[in-house]
């Protein structure tokens, strides 16, 4: 079996952009790239579940995603997610008692020269093999306990909460 | 005081090249490069304590990065290593018993395109915060223990090794 | 003197993306950071004329751009624009005749890893250095006189026109 | 017929990194790779004609460069080469009197992030299509006539030399 599973449900790191309208939308898994490019020594598997902007996210959203997460058979588990309610994600997966669960995701889309996207791969995949269950989020080089953590829109970064 | 110590000895992600003489040469420790220009959520300090490849470091090199591993006031340490006697220096570290320590370093050079640094920088990153003491090495996406690893020449890739 | 006047009048070479509203918009000339960063043996200066998406530049636009090139006290002119109407804006130049006038652009913004912005200015500035006087658009690789080129939507790129 | 020919002979431009030696040796050439990611307008096709450092090109080897060039149909010639003496093969094609030659070249291998590779590429690309017949070097920006160009090893940069 895989060691790791990873679930994407879209966010800035899978923003794609097309020229015709100048606009951005939530395109496939950045992940499953920046992953195939390296030559890794773990195995792993993504799924694609749902393609969204986290603010577009809703409750029945949520519910499918701790379903997903549930059912899986991976006993890790990593969700890249977008930033805005990755913490509201995390908080409804706090019910599922035996998995480790960590969430990340991307400040600036995959595709941009200076992204934080790789980096936070990276964390997120480090962390995810190295702790006990639980529900966590990896962003800004840091891995939180999801119920110690918030997004600070004024420095646009995640930061302890106690 | 900071989180996390970081050592820098040297190895492939440190190389630059200088056009006059079209070779390499070990520069300065481009980890610190690297979280410079991330906004992180972490406190962490940066020692260049030697500039070599690791194909040259010595008995009293490994000596001289125990004593300073086991001297430093942080508990969590992670260190950015050449990658052909990484796993030497990870076993000649394995007195230290209190501090958790993951090594870390690039198959490719950190400037270059496509090099595996920022990845494996955040994988090591994860890993420092999240396991217990031990020794480690966060390589390939895989965070192995220092005693369970080696370097395949091969497939030119840090794999398990019962 | 300077040997190359440019003028930037926006488009999507110069978009930037604001995490917080998820949109896109017309940011500095980002050709100034690009050759800022190379070690050139020419003298340029830039201007940063307007900041638009090239569907939105007005006749009133058109003119006040060609009343700049027409009074810029230098003979080599390299304007960067957006590409839905480059050629458009071109023809509206055709005016002035002893002026060497090379328009370039990108189709992904420059701050994009597989970005064609960096490629394209060095098209621009090899050609307007080398052309004598008239009015030309450097995009895909081809330098073309700017009353045979259109721009292919289905194709998405600048093509020749009879 | 295609619009332009290039030769690849080697030279920085082309430099890559073996781990296991840690040293560089010339590699295919890179102006086909970095062509071939572009959605290009015009007709192209390259040569490998050889794999050198700039400073081990004999006369024999500048013989068979100008051979190669005078036989080819194309009336358009880009060639890439090392930077230390491509002004000397510049001079050693003076005799072709009838053809475009632009020689360009990097002065960081094309692999690397900041590499002036691509830029110089798209100016000597732009150069080739806009010169009458004629030798002349793109490098730093500037299209420089051959026998008014030096490579300044101080500055680490070409300048004009009258």
């Amino acid at each position: 079996m895989k060691e790791i599973s990873i679930i994407a449900v879209g966010g800035t790191i899978d923003k794609v952009y097309f020229d015709a309208k100048s606009e951005y939308e939530v395109g496939p898994p950045n992940i499953a790239k920046v992953l195939s490019e390296l030559n890794l020594s773990i195995s792993y598997g993504v799924t694609s579940l749902m393609r969204k902007d986290s603010l577009d996210l809703t409750a029945e959203d949520r519910t499918l995603i701790a379903k997903t997460v549930a059912n899986d058979p991976c006993d890790r588990i990593l969700i890249t997610h977008g930033t805005d309610t990755m913490v509201e994600t995390a908080k409804a997966l706090m019910a599922i008692a035996e998995k480790t669960i960590v969430l990340t995701g991307a400040l600036e889309p995959a595709l941009f020269k200076t992204s934080d996207a790789v980096f936070n791969i990276g964390c997120a995949l480090g962390a995810v093999q190295s702790l006990g269950a639980g529900i966590y989020i990896a962003m800004n080089g840091k891995v939180f306990a999801a119920d110690k953590v918030w997004k600070n829109l004024d420095s646009n970064r995640f930061e302890t909460r106690e």
